[in-house]
């Protein structure tokens, strides 16, 4: 990552981005934070002791003389995949923790960010970046606790509702798609330096853009309904050949959390329950194959994560549908004009591959994102999920093509 | 089921047997009692809902007019594998069933329970017998509770235990193997009638023994092993064809639970926590084809359920260490003569099949036992965690020949 | 295996059983005899090769001085499971061995043919004796090669016919099933020593039966077409808990090699391709989880192997739809009187265990079916695809409950 | 694909290559020809028949009024994924079809070649254009059907030579790999229309270089050995996520088909069976995993593909260790400069996806290349399997990063 001067409040930040965390599983039991619902997701009390653990890690372990471990086993149950930190719990096995307690896993919280806060002061400007690094990768959990939250009560047959429904402010439909055009020309991506980025967003670096349009706003719920009902999902031209295999094998037909009402509309669930789709929304949870299906539909294409970036580039990333507090988060209409932070991560067609120049970390945090630089895809933009301030132009979310557990939706571009 | 009188405390039966349960999840968080660790277990949680959802359908539902049920969506999360029942939860995902909390599906115990101590007097004898059944059901689904929550707690590597150990006895180690003899001869097995029965222990039926002994008690933790020390293990010429390919697939070297101590030395997990092993103690958590593997290994075979039982008819089944209470449930040793009863199931040679003229009881509950005739091998005795009085000499227990996370052990038998 | 004297013809019974497999094959390509078609079953060229190393290696190298190895490769490729014999080619794999041809293969069986009947007269008793089970374990073999090509040719979709059809005798439709009335008594069953019988059937011992009718006939394809119009595979009611998951796994609504015709009626796929049923002629294919839904649904149950055994004994096991040389074996319809060999192997509900006093045989042969003995289900009679001669009353196959590509079929019975 | 003229000789192209797969399979059985060793592997006689069928369907079906298809059953069987032309046989049971036989899938080949040339003056362009397709179709197969047969005889215990080596020059150990410098700089890269090319190479763009160097040849044998002496395969550090992954759970530890050698040393198995590794030769199935973990290790990175053919741009593709005719194809050691084509197909950084203005082609062929966008990496510069003329700078060829039956091989390259 490139890190640069905490001047003031990184303890206000610490204690901000912590308190965040706890208040989101304010309305969780300690089975609902315990049960892990697929391999792909972790239990909110294996995320609120892994982001612990990186703190008393990387940061109290190894910078604070004298600090003993809270507990001597968490070591072992809350890695998640440094190797360079030796053995773990396997990840598809987190779901069996049900000791230690949620109320412990708290406890544990409340101890390390008592010692984080008290050694504050006098940490190395190296640890300082790390306990900044450590904020910044709370926040990805945060994120990805809501979403593996959302997936484990998707499971359940009686849908329970973590919060009531966000009061739903009428909206007009959006209008039709605009597009914002773009000549062939060289441009700069990447993090240029000034504020925290992940390593993966460096070098900044000249890229060479074809000419292009991207679109003015994301696709909505009714837009997608209208590619099932012309048979998207059915028809093998618009897929790619690994696509059309998942489709087949996993009989796709909608967005997931979508069933069919009883009336022959859609319903999703969401973090407030099951309840009809909103057209004018921002349609999510799509795997980049359906994105990239729709598309195809759409006679358009997914933008480069290089074009993407060169059209956000101008806009502010901490404006618009972001994480602000505990709720009941969800993609949201907007009757503003072109945006292109929070509602939906938004699948691009470059897979994640390092930029030139591209070079890890030292140490364990080395191997924050460099080793995951193979058959994923690139999302940008953020999502309703994820913390205001997280995001920036440069940022470089990635999954794997079959995923759309995460807010994840779509932008077109097409060639000029 | 073969049923009869109940003249005095069917209320005081049914009360004891569901305070049991309830003490039973007494020392379990929320989240203990909502993991499933297996397909082949169920959560603590699932167990006390669906023995209660037992009783609310068939006895108050089906002979109480005017009940209403407790909760409409209950009946498709706690229906087991009744098909007449209609459809229901995969059973492989109980575990995701985080709300309703322990504290509601208590909530749902006491509801139904007042219920049916209210109804339970001008219940008509029909009902009056289902309830009878139900409790028996419940013991049942005790004895799983106890073995699933063992080995949710043997898959978390911090290996909680649940209960203080029992305090140990010393005691000498057991004799040489007595033997039992009996010659060929005409007797007659299954249950005769007199007291409760599951279905599947009738007919009585007259049966043709071969001469043969039975061995005066089971196998000990030390036989196992220096069984193991002799590469019992590595040897396919003991081990059934599908035995052996089970050993090879899961690289299996040891009873489940156990694992090899610094000092070269075994230990268990057990409710109690990780202990040595006491080699004077039954050897438990043992397959079908590791016991008959021991066993030929030992020059001799399983009993059939007909030996065994013919063996078995003279004691006492409510004498042993079965369970009488919450608490560190294990396999004691012990010096007296002959046992039949507790400590551990028994495998027997027999495959479990229907007896001569044996028909499934009408209605859903004749779903109880026929439709489990395949594949499953008898094994009788019962175990220290079932409930005293549970178990008798026609009693027929059932899993498949690689099961061995019930409280499951070998008596060896020979032709003479 | 239970052997006495070969008095006369030894060398013939060799002669005649070796030139019928080569029969078998005459039809097959290179490829046809060398492609696996699922891990179950095995190559026409490995059957071929499999029991010329059975003489090889239990008579040549074990018993004739000197003997060098047709191929010292070959024992590694077509040894099937015989542990004692050490290191072998994985059984799922067969399929990848297209080399040795089919050419050299049966240059491998003349050879080693020739060895044999060279050494035969000066061959100890202990050899002759591994002679005559070599005969018989081959007639295995060929019934196997039969089945195994016939899935092969199955999987095809130009669905390819090995021979022309048997020329069709009109027949009347059987009568309704007649039944064979028993009382409760003691008899014996098991070989009786006289002439060649596999291990497991012996010893010969008393067994008790009780009060039963057996079937006269075998179920027809008319009857199962009847059985699948009334529901019979989509109502749980009539089967065991393993057999309605595999129907539900699996897609199962026909016996195997059953698709519709287009006028709505059934064909079936055989060695002479695809044609119609014939309503008249034995249901095949097929599995002991169907046989069990039928008998249920019929209000009847699978006889024991027992009372199989009981009621076949009368009969000439050498009459009957047998195997007498290459062709298009199948089931036929028959009008005459009770008839227990040929047709269809039958299946029993007796699991496939030992006799009491069972001892396997020493050395390597000892593994020939004792390690079977979990899991399966015994089938009585012999089908037309057994060498005639092959089967006798006291004959136990075994299959697995979900297994039917073989030749298998149902007769009812039920309490008297 | 990007078609002109064929101003002379479209018939004798066609009939060198047609002649050229018929060479390759003279030394094969109809088994060998007709065995599937994996999924992703095709029997040598599917490739004939699918590279037939591909003229069969799209020249002489579409374009020669009256023709009639030689079997309509194939279409079914040979259509290998052109969701336009219908429902086809699976692709993992292809190796079921031991019907036709190879003789017949001869048959149709020269029935399907005689009607082409006959037909081929009077075709219109645009066929005269799919035949031209259809040839470097077929070439694509031929290596297919190469290093297919190449992984089917490796699953043989035996391990057949389909050939004797070839007579191995002495050649001295390569230098230190050079390094060829590129500043940074806008080029252009994919097809310039001039000659054949598949749709994905086109269309030709800019492209912007950053400073690199790139090796002047690929690894070897060498030094892999070692890589693999220093632990490469044990070392997490140096792999992607998905390859740790993938090479725990498949237990790699050296390229496929290398084996240790009783002295330590290793062997590798070819066309030629198995013989010793050559230090000197070219390193050769290796996945995308290894090749980047070996680059990691060499403190290097896999070079771009717009890298790779802007240093490739100035080399003949005809030159080079291609092939020219059947024999024991294999990666050969050179002492000459720098080479780009032929021995290995060379692993690139670059996942393989669409080049900006990329359109597919209208109609069934248009299934080409675009609909494998997704999880593959782009491969260059051809293998010694690839038919000389077949391969040029701009072409692309894509495989999943696990798989490594093809001859695939490393050059590195690094950042100035």
């Amino acid at each position: 990552m490139s890190l640069h001067a905490h001047p003031v409040g990184l303890a206000d930040r610490f204690r901000s981005v912590r308190d965040l965390s706890a208040a989101l599983v304010s309305r969780l039991s300690d089975a609902d934070a315990s049960v892990q619902s697929m391999a792909d997701a972790s239990p909110a009390k294996w995320h609120l002791a892994h982001t612990t653990w990186f703190f008393e890690t990387f940061v109290l372990r190894d910078h604070v003389p004298g600090y003993v471990l809270h507990d001597a086993r968490f070591p072992f149950l809350f890695n998640s995949y440094y190797e360079a930190e030796g053995q773990r719990h396997a990840r598809d096995r987190r779901g069996m923790i049900t000791r230690p307690h949620l109320d412990e896993v708290l406890g544990y919280r409340a101890a390390v960010d008592a010692a984080v806060l008290d050694a504050l002061d006098a940490l190395p400007d190296v640890a300082r970046d790390l306990v900044a690094l450590g904020c910044h990768h709370e926040e990805q959990h945060q994120e990805l606790l809501l979403t593996d939250i959302l997936h484990l009560f998707a499971q359940n047959p009686i849908a329970p509702a973590i919060w009531e429904g966000a009061r739903k402010v009428p909206v007009q439909m959006p209008g039709p798609m605009g597009w914002i055009e773009c000549g062939a020309q060289v441009t700069e991506i990447g993090h240029d330096g000034d504020g925290f980025a992940f390593d993966c967003e460096a070098p900044r670096h000249a890229t060479l853009l074809s000419a292009h349009a991207i679109a003015d706003r994301t696709v909505t719920n009714g837009e997608w309904a209208a590619f099932i009902a012309d048979g998207g999902y059915a028809d093998p031209r618009h897929w790619l050949a690994d696509g059309w295999a998942w489709v087949k094998a996993d009989a796709i037909d909608a967005p997931l959390y979508w069933e069919r009402a009883e009336d022959g509309g859609w319903t999703r669930f969401g973090l407030d329950g099951r309840r009809a789709i909103d057209p004018a929304a921002p349609v999510t949870h799509v795997s980049f194959f359906e994105a990239d299906a729709y598309a195809s539909w759409a006679g358009a294409r997914l933008p480069t994560e290089a074009e993407w970036e060169a059209a956000a580039a101008g806009y502010d990333p901490a404006v618009g549908n972001l994480l602000d507090a505990a709720g009941p988060v969800e993609p949201r209409p907007s009757a503003d004009g072109p945006a292109f932070f929070g509602d939906v991560w938004e699948w691009t067609g470059s897979a994640y591959r390092p930029y030139p120049g591209f070079r890890a970390a030292e140490g364990a945090v080395g191997e924050y994102n460099g080793k995951f630089m193979s058959g994923q895809f690139v999302l940008r933009g953020g999502s309703c999920a994820s913390p205001r301030g997280h995001v920036r132009a440069s940022y470089r979310n990635f999954f794997y093509p079959h995923q759309r557990w995460q807010f994840t939706g779509v932008r077109l571009a097409k060639d000029l």
